[in-house]
């Protein structure tokens, strides 16, 4: 840890990662925060998921979706990575004094759809308005409990052999938002992939053991996330270049701006690990709706290299992918 | 509403209640929020209780606490009002850029503390790290999950007779904030109530149908959250000025600076409205701990006047205590 919080600390790479194993880990031991998923399962009679996040995005409303949607597909996408069906939503608000009540009922509007969309319902929620300054426009913080519909989701489950499976386009999210930062003509082919999982979890829950683990590719993106798949473990992730989907628009905007769109967020994502007979039926599950339409294998499970991920170009070349190191873009989501 | 949110939104009186009444409800209409309970009663096999509050408080340590303390006992505190027993809380960070990491370890640190006293873990997380200005050095924001263990409170089972007890003094938080804020002298007497309210409202969940409604009075203090179990319904509560007990120290600051005690945060007090015949059980289960001891029976709920708070003076005067309207001080937690 450095003597100061830098902005790196909440890229989702590996600052974060520092932050969270050298700072709150040791703090607050237990079995449930320990395993570091997207969302905790609560062991007891009934068992549960559980999950939060807040919200920072800037701009507060971007192509393709606005904070108030962010904030409920963020949670009910965790809370479905965690192996869990999302009931109910806490949503609390912190609102910078000057904000347009209009603006704070379309986010909220906006958050209502969501949730309706998603299945959920909002049961508690806090406000706070802090003065000018102390916040910008509006901040947001969802937390959701579900019912744990497919346990034991981890990726100590994963095998040699096993296939990688994207549920669709990768790094829509994070150069749609950046693009909406810059300019106002970030229209067109530009939108954020913003969407609630739940249904394409639902449907790989019942591949049973062959589902090893789920995760939603958002701050770091799809490199940092297979990085924590395998940091650690006894093997390695290869990815094939060319069977990674990216929209054109993505592809062009990220080497005009010399960004990866394997390290820009996702919001409407998930990368599921299957095992290798299951990788057919997995892409036939998700496909069968329109958020899964694109979903592909990806990569492979592998015994070389133990921890890495790899990226195999068309050209027959290799690198290695490491954790997001620094910040792509602050205030992604 | 008015055009813009002003910080008048955010002071858990008037036009919080408007905010919430006229924005909030309609759009996520469903029973377990209109409650407008602490925390959300959740039907299902297994009955629990979910609560969520942000926290904002400024400066971050102030004589009694600091806001990683406030933030566990905050929720822990309104899952224990709304009858629950808290098990797991969740831990969510907005981090401002340049904040010392000394600074985030003792406000952690302090969380895991309070989080141990309180016999609660914390399962779960999220950290975001915005750019300098965008936040004012560190907000929190903490959901809990706790077990059902008092079904039915609700300020709808009071009943003219009813007696109202106040776990402790009045005003302490909040005047201890105030004074930590305009100078580093404000020690001594002067020191925030922060604690966690679960044992005290434990005790009183085995008054049964004896204990109606149980409530912690922070923003807008006692007056207002009164004013929440008296508005719209048949009855009024009659509080006598003199069995209020408010520490000499808060007095004088209060009298020095116009303040008035009643309308000053707590963060470690609750109110209970109980049964004529449980008033005496009530005032002995809570006196039996350290954090109930200065309990006592501060009013009386009648037939006259419904929907009103009066306040009855040693002189024999009375006068009605309103809902907080504006601010009384921002960002008090």
């Amino acid at each position: 840890m450095d003597e100061f919080i830098t902005l790196d600390y909440g890229s989702g790479g590996r600052k974060t990662s520092a932050l969270i194993e050298e700072l709150i880990l040791p703090l607050f031991e237990n079995d449930a925060l320990a395993q570091l998923g997207d969302g905790a399962v609560l062991e007891g009679a009934d068992r549960l998921v559980f999950s939060t996040d807040s919200f920072v995005v800037q701009p507060l409303f971007f192509p393709g979706g606005d904070i108030g949607e962010l904030a409920v597909c963020g949670t009910v996408n965790d809370v479905s990575m965690a192996g869990g069906i999302p009931k109910y939503l806490s949503l609390s608000l912190i609102i910078e004094e000057g904000l347009p009540t209009e603006t704070l009922r379309r986010v909220l509007e906006s958050a209502a759809r969501a949730a309706g969309k998603a299945g959920v319902r909002i049961v508690t929620g806090d406000t706070k308005v802090v003065g000018k300054g102390a916040c910008d426009g509006l901040y947001l913080n969802t937390a959701g409990i579900g019912t744990l519909a497919c346990p034991g989701l981890s990726p100590a489950r994963i095998r040699p052999g096993d296939k990688v499976i994207l549920s669709g386009t990768c790094g829509d999210h994070g150069t749609a938002v950046m693009l909406a930062r810059q300019t106002d003509l970030a229209e067109g082919d530009l939108r954020s992939d913003c969407a609630p999982l739940h249904r394409l979890a639902q449907a790989l829950f019942s591949l049973g053991d062959g589902l090893r683990v789920l995760r939603d590719p958002t701050r770091g993106g799809v490199a940092t996330t297979l990085n924590e798949f395998t940091e650690g473990r006894p093997f390695s992730i290869e990815l094939e270049e060319e069977d990674i989907p990216v929209r054109p628009a993505v592809r062009t905007v990220c080497d005009m701006l010399g960004l990866d769109p394997l390290y820009c967020a996702n919001e409407g994502k998930l990368l599921a690990v299957v095992a290798p007979e299951a990788a057919e039926s997995a892409l036939t599950l998700l496909q069968a709706f329109p958020e899964g339409r694109e979903a592909a294998v990806i990569g492979t499970v592998s015994e070389a290299h133990p921890g890495r991920v790899l990226l195999r170009s068309g050209f027959g070349g290799s690198r290695i992918l490491l954790k997001l190191s620094g910040v792509q873009l602050p205030r992604i989501c």
